[in-house]
């Protein structure tokens, strides 16, 4: 099997200000390509600290991955390393990733100087992966086995999440250019709603049937839900496929709407095209969310074809003026409770005027809550043409991840009853 | 110096499927204590690798600190690989530990099995740290020099990060108990609104005149802007920290208001501050930043002191029938103009009641667009009792990072507002 390392550089990695979340990303989509991620490594910005680690790992496996200490300051030395590393005399000038800086500066209204042009200059001995989205290309190399015992491929990447995130795609092209990799087919079956243990109880049967090829992965996320991946190996691409939708099918029938898609889809995706199926628009009111359920409808593009809009009543004053929530409500049950998210929703969606609304009231924490209604207690409504539901629950963890959870878990509550035909 | 190598333990890590938390949280404990972590690395549940990395990690520093492996399960052989390194014969029984552990099970209603009893047992060449959280003690280890070339200490920690989180102050007491340490000091200064290549040609005199001893870092991020970190090695605590002011007051003369703090802050807790300073509240009208805006401001916990609510107006009928954004301008001007968002930022201070507002409309892409309003414009507006501001920028990255530096750029025009008085 093909192997890699992966390299993150910098000091803010070591000193621990800033978390790798690069390795992961990358060793996914390695993983995905059907590499195998050996070793992960964090080393700092000195150069002998990144020609070491560089050159241990092109020993320990046949492709590394560097991210980091790309930049334009002086403290990123990554590149001239790697120019010593690959033997090259001097630097050649990347016209593509020239022209991207100049749009990129241009646009953001910035003066090109010449450290912002020496990006786009890369060691002779390389070849330029253009990162269309920063400054830093990404630097290819080769190494026959006579330098470090294997036939390596070392990738440079910058180390800004998302230029990483966004060049991974063309790193994992060129590899699969280079070698010959042994075929791994992949279904991920996305689900919402049921806890990972539980959920491994449900399938424990259907899991102990699956073959010795077909390997599953438990992905669980806050928004996502738990993910079941199912990769198939040492199989041809058409039986492949075949058996990966032969177990598919039967896992959907064990799991049945707790199932909201396949792929890689979320759940805001799913819930946009079952509104535009129906034509239908909705609204949001959130308080303890924040705006983070807008966000997540948001985020896709095209949403403002079925999403119009929320109200973010952070202050329970929003919550009665602009919402129309009772002062009796807010007094007799509290701002979390059913009633008043109850109201929320249906107050929204006759302000924003949408088919459907979702309402969120509840307590991310760290500090509020009571016996009763202890920290990370979540009320949701969902309203629509005919009726409004309303649910509770509640997600002991830190608050960021409460609000996610609770968004999430607000929209599939919203997807669960558009099946249901309940609102 | 001291220095130290942190080493995560478990396939989990190396497949992507877990983001190791765990290398960042030590490595920051370890910073304070004047200990410089060298590498992080991570390896698979074999145990091969994991002799091998853990080694490797003892010849090239002082300290090691393992996380993982320590579990009652098959697949978890940290403590059979160590027994082996430290030349442990036999085993031995916390007594401590298992009490802790007795107590735990029953605490869960859980029957003690003996695998529960066996995590009780560690080698005998070990010193146990007790792990009052959990069922897996901490190990430490020493090596004398004729091993591995150092006066090593190894620590073997549970891989669950709220019990890394407990047991590592105890680990570093037991690292001052055991080395005299050199300190490092660090200092953090936040900058907002200006690119890093600008900053850093702006700071370039500045940053030539800093001693040898003195290392200054680059931390772009879209919503936290450019954070420059300044490390000083090898000198006394009250020189040291003096030298850190010294070269931060100048430094923050340079750059005047785009340093919007100091150390371990983010743009909405220092406009958290300044509202509250003042006693007055704000609100946010979004369209493109489409509730991301409010859940900048609402991830801090106790927000709601100064933060009342947002109306997303992502359909235009939001912005005319909610904020009152008069049908003229919207015809006249679009919806994304300077007058737009004034209106927005009026009409939502209105029917909200804040002191202030901040409003946003844009285009995040990847659509949309036209020649003078290409996709990546945002025009935004702050206003408040002596005004209204608008400004406009341009941001040419993917939907989600724009979307980021929308919303972090808004947050900045009513920082800067706020303190030159212009609202």
């Amino acid at each position: 099997m093909t192997t890699a390392s992966i390299c993150t550089i910098g000091d803010e990695i070591l000193i621990g200000q800033i978390l790798d979340t690069n390795s992961a990303f990358i060793s996914k989509a390695l993983g995905k390509a059907g590499i195998k991620v050996v070793q992960m490594v964090s080393c700092s910005d000195s150069a002998s600290d990144i020609m070491n680690t560089v050159k241990r790992c092109l020993r320990a496996s046949d492709i590394v991955i560097t991210t980091g200490g790309l930049g334009p300051t002086k403290d990123d030395i990554t590149k001239a390393v790697l120019a010593r590393l690959s033997g090259s005399k001097r630097m050649k000038t990347s016209r593509k990733q020239l022209s991207i800086i100049k749009n990129i500066l241009l646009s953001r209204g910035i003066e090109m100087l010449d450290i912002n042009r020496a990006q786009a200059d890369v060691p002779e001995n390389c070849t330029v992966i253009p990162n269309s989205i920063g400054t830093a290309p990404v630097m290819q190399f080769k190494f026959g086995k006579e330098r470090f015992g294997r036939n390596n491929l070392l990738f440079a990447m910058p180390g800004v999440p998302f230029e990483t995130e966004n060049a991974t795609a063309d790193v994992i092209a060129a590899i699969q250019a280079h070698y010959k990799l042994s075929k791994i087919f992949h279904r991920t079956v996305c689900t919402f709603g049921i806890a990972e243990s539980t959920l491994s109880k449900q399938i424990e049967d259907w899991e102990n049937s699956l073959p010795q090829n077909l390997h599953l992965a438990y992905l669980p996320n806050p928004v996502l839900g738990v993910r079941l991946r199912l990769s198939i190996y040492g199989i041809g691409q058409k039986e492949g496929l075949e058996e990966l939708d032969r177990y598919t099918e039967s896992l959907k029938k064990i799991l049945g709407n707790a199932v909201y898609g396949q792929g890689e889809t979320n759940p805001q995706t799913v819930i946009g095209e079952m509104l535009l199926e129906r034509g239908a628009t909705v609204s949001t009111a959130e308080s303890c969310t924040g705006g983070y359920l807008a966000h997540l409808l948001t985020e896709i593009a095209g949403s403002s074809r079925y999403y119009w809009g929320s109200v973010v009543s952070y202050d329970n004053s929003v919550k009665m003026n602009t919402l129309g929530v009772s002062p009796k409500t807010v007094k007799k049950y509290g701002v979390v409770s059913s009633q008043c998210v109850k109201e929320m929703a249906e107050g929204v969606r006759r302000v924003i005027g949408t088919t459907y609304s979702i309402a969120t009231s509840g307590i991310a924490g760290p500090g509020g809550g009571s016996p009763d209604k202890p920290v990370g207690t979540l009320w949701m409504a969902v309203s629509g043409p005919n009726g409004t539901v309303t649910k509770t629950m509640v997600s002991k963890s830190t608050r960021m991840i409460n609000i996610k959870r609770f968004a999430a878990s607000a929209l599939d509550l919203l997807r669960r009853s558009l099946l249901d035909g309940t609102i």
